[in-house]
């Protein structure tokens, strides 16, 4: 039969895993810290039991975190990803041409180090003369910075523990006053289907910082619901009538220009009706 | 602990859910058919093993597989649904007003009878005066009808046992003599990231037979891939240009005419890369 890891969310439902083997695991300074290597899904980065990135589907996520803001900014240099320590986002803001400096500020040492060893397919661009790692708590990072960034990605765990403060309305203040004028930001925002209320509370609390917002959704089966959602805050530019084609995209996966446009108006009801009527 | 139901797929992964009761349990003339309570989902029905529908997510599912191909007609008076004993696929069909006749196909009569006990919400369209149910072989139903439907739904179990030939070139052949001039056809085509190989045979087949085809995904954390699709056959009429917005559709929960305009689009692009260059 062998080993099966399941991760087992609240009213009795869980997904579960055939392990091949333990790659790491210990306690960090933070978490439980697990690497897997799974016969479904390749290697899989587990952090306080949940699944963060598998090495068959973590395209989807990053692809989807990434180049909706940085298309929707006219020409994004600066770039802050807050989280995303398996550098997996890191790698797709590089495929920006116009991207001049991707900082990288993780809380946990230890993760962007056991990624770096097991996860040379997502990790790889870390090691790009562009990219600079922090290691900090991103919520005070942020608070120091202002107008320095076109664009910020928060790639955080769920809303548990030390990543609470990053669904909060004083983060999203500080995440604006860290824009530039035209500045984007996005942010991973759970799953409508599963935790609904939680998505209308961050989306109303985003809706309320920036003047431009939208909800879009991917399919990732490895999250518990299975619809996950993101969420664009922009500064002044339209995440649809903006929209650029960035030829650089073809190598893509999951992510294209005509989703991108797409992509909002085909976020299900359900979902909509959880957001302000501002959003687009 | 209780007991958990899990499903496993090939390749080392599964979903597991927390049975509360199990209320139905007996192998028909067909398949291995079990009606379960879950914790998570409330009452499932699965054959063979494998989860069909669930009263949680159903919605989903009977939605976009119905209004695609009814809104894409512009005027479907007699529907035909092949499989989907359960009659979420009919409760959908029947909020057209213009719909004067459903034929329910179905093998089993057991899935008809069991669902009408234990899953009313679903089933519930099933009592309506336009509605007759046939308990036959759909593929042979299909080869005996001529120019006689404007709408087909082929709501099948996965391409296993006896719903393989539902998921041949002959049989879509028979579809497209069976439709009227202005027929569409839609079927649920398994997913994309679980099943490439499948979704690219099943399309290009699909495609050789109907002029005007589309494929588009929803996310169902029940399936396999969680990236479900759905494909779309019609003899003229365009499923985004023709797609037509119906009132009577404002109490869905999924569906909406904005996301049917915009969902061929919404397509992943590594889901688009299996498809027929003349899909829309």
């Amino acid at each position: 039969m062998g080993l099966w890891y399941t991760e087992k969310h609240r009213l009795g439902f869980g997904i579960t895993y055939k392990i091949k083997r333990t790659l790491a695991d210990e306690q960090t300074e933070f978490q439980k810290l697990e690497l897997v290597d799974t016969e479904a899904f390749g290697r899989m980065l587990l952090l306080d039991g949940l699944v963060m990135t598998t090495v068959f589907d973590e395209f989807i996520y990053h692809e989807m975190i990434t180049h909706p803001p940085l298309c929707t900014h006219p020409n994004p240099r600066r770039v802050l990803v807050i989280g995303g320590g398996d550098g997996g986002t890191v790698r797709e803001v590089l495929r920006h041409p116009s991207v001049e400096s991707v900082e990288l500020c993780e809380i946990d040492r230890r993760v962007v180090e056991v990624c770096r060893e097991y996860l040379p397919e997502t990790s790889c661009g870390l090691s790009d003369p562009r990219v600079s790692i922090v290691y900090a708590d991103g919520i005070e990072y942020v608070k120091n910075a202002e107008a320095k960034y076109d664009c910020i990605i928060v790639d955080s765990t769920d809303p548990i523990g030390p990543a609470v403060g990053l669904f909060s309305l004083d983060f999203y203040k500080s995440i604006y006053r860290a824009l530039t004028d035209d500045g984007v930001f996005s942010a991973q925002t759970e799953s409508p289907l599963a935790e609904p209320d939680f998505v209308r509370k961050v989306t109303h609390e985003i809706g309320s910082v920036f003047p431009v917002c939208g909800l879009y959704t991917a399919a990732i089966q490895t999250y518990p619901g299975a619809l996950w959602s993101f969420t664009i805050g922009s500064k002044r530019c339209h995440p649809v009538n903006d929209a650029r084609e960035v030829p650089e995209l073809k190598g893509c996966r999951h992510y294209h220009y005509g989703l991108h446009r797409a992509m909002f108006d085909a976020v299900p009801k359900f979902a909509r009706e959880l957001l302000p009527d501002s959003f687009v």
